[in-house]
């Protein structure tokens, strides 16, 4: 190895502390609060050095932020084994724990933090619903979805990070009991778009003759049908 | 009447008319394509005259964006009289209007447009959010909420944005069946929540025990139930 490979591996593993040492300070306040200095005294650093390593907070920032997007992705995959309710379940717990680490600053992102409307943060958020989104599709073995699932899928990805915000203002309910929530709605949502789409209904009909009896989306039905006027 | 309040008259007509022009181009075009000359233009006035009424292009597509949030809220405003699924599904008619009249401006702006973040924007989207939400708990009659009925209240109307935001992307579904659509997933997230909450579960019960045989909650009941394994 030369000096200078070993220079260049410095650099990365620097960047690399940095982004890590920015992440957990932009994690447990809003990023607009955090500074350079602190991001400098966090990392046993001088303040140029850190500007030696991101040119500003808006960078250094976007860094940590696209680090934080590829952790979320990654806990969103699971195997493709056994009923699907479970699975996703399993996914909502590793979602919520994302959520719990990252809390104050997920919220200051998603509320509109100091970096939003840049088109690089932006396109990580949306990189991350798109990740949801097909791992869902992979799993619902679809490729081609109809218009109705594509909605149906979406507008459940945007259900879960609205309910993960409400959640975080006050941790006012169970965590636990909202990931099993989040898990009926994504039933309870398809379930309405059966009502107008045969095919919908006919992916709904598939996936509940597969779950077992006392899986999550079984449960929901029984207990849905107990509130029908009789 | 004086001279002075003749021409202050003027000066709020003035604003007006500007207000109206700038918002017909932001709600047919992204806020960013649109610049200060063709407001000018559209208005028949010179340039240095906008400027005269509002420092800068941002001011004037807040000004703008205050009056398609007052307007918004007041479709909201619904008598409580009648069926509440009936009364829900009006509004998102109204609803759906808006977000038909004010398309691209309003997908630029919940997607991170030029003004997202500044303080201003992120408190006008959130006092019609929050306009919303107060007018679906005087409806329900409830003065105060359950952190589980607050959590449903909240989460279905970021679904109506979300839902919203994907119809425009395309229009790939008649927006008349997502307005009953979204009817029906207000019942179908209050009722998994009922599955929870004995204080929501009362609360669902007394709505369904009030809508008629053919109105919106009963037929996604039944609907709902049919699809349960037997």
């Amino acid at each position: 190895m030369t000096t200078g490979v070993r220079r260049r591996l410095g650099v990365e593993e620097r960047r690399r502390q940095l982004i890590e040492v920015a992440l957990e300070l932009f994690s447990n306040r809003s990023p607009d609060e955090v500074s350079i200095d602190e991001i400098a005294a966090a990392a046993g650093i001088s303040r140029p050095l850190v500007y030696h390593y991101f040119p500003g907070k808006l960078s250094l920032y976007e860094a940590a932020l696209q680090r934080a997007a590829q952790d979320l992705a990654e806990r969103f995959e699971e195997p493709q084994d056994g009923p699907l309710g479970a699975r996703l379940l399993r996914v909502m717990s590793r979602f919520f724990d994302f959520v719990d680490e990252h809390g104050p600053g997920f919220s200051a992102l998603m509320r509109g933090g100091p970096a939003v409307g840049s088109s690089t943060t932006n396109a990580l958020i949306d990189s991350v619903r798109q990740a949801a989104y097909v791992q869902i599709l992979a799993h619902l073995q679809v490729t081609r979805p109809s218009p109705r699932l594509d909605l149906v899928v979406r507008s459940w990805v945007s259900l879960a990070e609205s309910t993960a915000l409400i959640w975080l203002d006050g941790r006012r309910i169970p965590r636990e009991e909202l990931e099993r929530q989040l898990v009926h709605d994504f039933a309870a949502l398809a379930a309405v778009s059966a009502a107008y789409d045969e095919e919908m209904a006919a992916l709904l009909r598939r996936i509940l003759a597969a779950e077992p009896a006392d899986g999550p989306f079984t449960d929901l039905v029984e207990r849905l049908a107990l509130l029908a006027p009789v």
